[in-house]
């Protein structure tokens, strides 16, 4: 279906790291789902196309959330005041438990559809639970709502409630299941998604290496977040030096399948360079990281190595859907780093986290996160007229408002070409 | 004037730091201003008075802004990529020299206070600039809208720019002039403001001392914020230990008028038994002191030791005026410090949080910040109905999420038993 259009007003994207590139008042086209070129005046090949008229308002690259779990959006907010290993046992694991019953998630789920939805975020990389007709429900919702994610039914074979624990096989059938079954969305597609490594034993990992083999799926988990887990790691895979080589074992830690590590604190040197060796995703959640007290990822330095990094809002150890709020957080946290931490290494600016929020995450998916030809078409439009101000703002200074003050919310949303609202 | 009503509703608030009084669905009693009481059931003697029923939702204490600039609400959110002395510089003094236009003042001022007032924060401590006419516009604007505020008069005889200094005779006459006019306000009152030492020679100290001693006045300043800063200050005042001292050789720290010094960030053992033996308050604002990389104030060490503590947005320096906002990134800086710092210093728990918001800041405008018996009647009401979730959720976990979730607009205002809206 051939489907061409322009949107007008103030167009912003990041073409690299640290770079900002401002279009005021011009036309983004669209040609079939991807992004054709951004121009002043429509030339006169595109002079008849339909124009959607953002004026005056700014229109960014869709965000991009590369971590976070939809089976603890009702909890986002709860129990803050507590560390990591006590949240998930008294938080996160009894909710989780409440999917096995599907019209309980189904009404979840819709929930957070919704406000994902509602939300800057176009795409988003997602935890769901051990539950494979949950998941697979989760994933009929968003790919209803035109959302174009990815998404993990959960692995957990130990260390883990009753309630909430599979047998290995048990586990690995589910999952083969899923992927079979899941083959019937378009946009929306599954990721292979052991909880993390203290919930899966090495029957389950390996399982799960031959399954990402067969399927050629990408794959998701948690890594070096928190220091206890970290210890309890080491005490779990005594054969492994650093927590990212209980992956690499298997297969399961980048390498042909892209892979996500969310969070990613306390890397040493040579998790970093097998990340790095792998093309290995990290998801910076900066403000799980501080509400669940693990620390700050020195992510400047993950940019300064070349690492990949995107953006989690990691709901619900963080209380916000928000990437707008994520970015804030990040510039924050890598103040506070500065300060306290290595002064060598400077804090974030306002320019790299919005890359890390489009381009950066968006690369996962593809050609996505920024409005080079070619692009997905992937676009959101704030409306900053709610943020009253006596100054007169010029372009960078409007886009850093909205970053900082905005509630996230966009006017109008567009996923590969295709309006939301 | 006789005035007596009751509140009906979920009421909260923090007899003693770290204390969490919950009255589900009962009645708050106003009398004459204060509180009168807390009951299941209304007494015989209450029995016919008028109840405004907030059924359902949440009633707290209003919340206390320690430290803010209404001069420079203006460019909240901008210029956050810079370090405190720069930002002063590029943002802050050029904003502020506007105020010597009493028609800009006006139009910012009241845009402030329009904003203020739709907020949590019944009370607050606020810089103006050094323009007498804006101050007393602001001052007039405040009294209008019904907010019970201190508000300051800027010092600044030298290392400002030209557009935003005065002489010292000039601070002190125009201060002079200022302390008479504003006695024309009822509920809003006037603080003695020196910007920070770095603005204010030893002349202006010492004249700001003496109109204090006259006209008995409390007093706000800077303190130990970043570190460049103190580094300035001991060559500045190469008389003094440390940078407490630069304001109590002079008078000005405590004692008979009460302080309040923002921030406190890097002070040492010296500073803090001084600050303890004057009785000075701390304003803490965690959102500041990240966006301008001070650094994280011990603020549970402060509570620890006795000190007297309550919250700030520091706004622009932080970029929101909401309280809550405050509360939630104090817990979270407060982990980080915990974390990285020192691990003998636990995290802030959410009702700290909320007894520095309230009774904490609040004990600065003598019985404020509580529903006990006699205290002031500040209160906001907070509708939670549109923070969905799929969770039942008990009142302390109701709480929690207003605190972390909502946008920091409460449905209904009583400052000092007045409705505000």
């Amino acid at each position: 279906m051939d489907q061409i259009y322009a949107l007008k007003g103030n167009i912003f994207y990041t073409p690299a790291c640290g770079q900002l590139a401002i279009y005021p008042e011009s036309y983004l086209v669209c040609e079939n789902g991807r992004c054709a070129g951004i121009f002043g005046q429509l030339p006169e090949r595109y002079k008849n196309i339909p124009v959607e008229d953002h004026s005056g308002k700014l229109i960014l690259p869709g965000l991009i959330d590369l971590h976070l779990h939809a089976s603890q959006y009702a909890y986002r907010g709860l129990g803050m005041d507590m560390e990591l290993l006590q949240w998930l046992e008294s938080n996160a694991f009894p909710e989780e438990s409440k999917f096995a019953d599907l019209e309980y998630a189904e009404e979840a789920y819709r929930l957070f559809t919704q406000q994902l939805t509602k939300s800057a975020t176009t795409r988003a990389c997602i935890f769901a639970t051990l539950h494979r007709p949950a998941t697979l429900k989760l994933m009929e919702l968003l790919e209803e709502a035109g959302l174009h994610c990815y998404v993990g039914k959960v692995n957990m074979d130990r260390n883990s409630p009753d309630i909430l624990r599979e047998t290995t096989e048990e586990s690995l059938e589910e999952t083969r299941l899923w992927l079979e079954e899941s083959a019937r969305f378009v946009n929306n597609k599954p990721m292979l998604t052991p909880r993390f490594t203290p919930s899966c034993t090495d029957a389950l990992m390996a399982g799960l290496g031959r399954l990402q083999k067969e399927f050629q799926v990408p794959m998701q988990s948690h890594l070096s977040e928190n220091i206890p887990e970290i210890h309890w790691v080491s005490e779990l895979c005594p054969n492994t030096r650093f927590y990212g080589e209980a992956y690499h074992q298997f297969g399961l830690f980048g390498g042909d399948c892209p892979t996500i590590m969310a969070h990613c604190v306390w890397s040493d040197k040579e998790e970093r360079e097998l990340m790095k060796r792998q093309g290995v995703y990290i998801a910076h959640c900066p403000q799980s990281n501080m509400n669940i007290s693990s620390g700050i990822a020195p992510v400047k330095s993950y940019l300064m190595e070349g690492q990949k990094v995107g953006l989690g809002s990691d709901v619900a150890g963080g209380a916000h859907l928000s990437i707008f709020r994520a970015m804030t957080d990040a510039i924050q946290c890598s103040k506070l780093r500065w300060r306290l931490v290595d002064q060598n290494i400077p804090a974030l600016t306002m320019p790299e986290a919005l890359y890390l929020a489009t381009k950066g995450g968006g690369s996962f998916f593809g050609q996505v996160g920024s409005f080079e030809k070619g692009y997905e078409f992937d676009a959101i439009v704030m409306d900053d007229s709610d943020l009253p101000t006596t100054r007169k703002c010029s372009l960078p200074e409007r886009l850093e408002r909205v970053i900082y003050l905005s509630d996230g919310k966009p006017c109008a949303k567009y996923v590969a070409g295709q309006r939301l609202f």
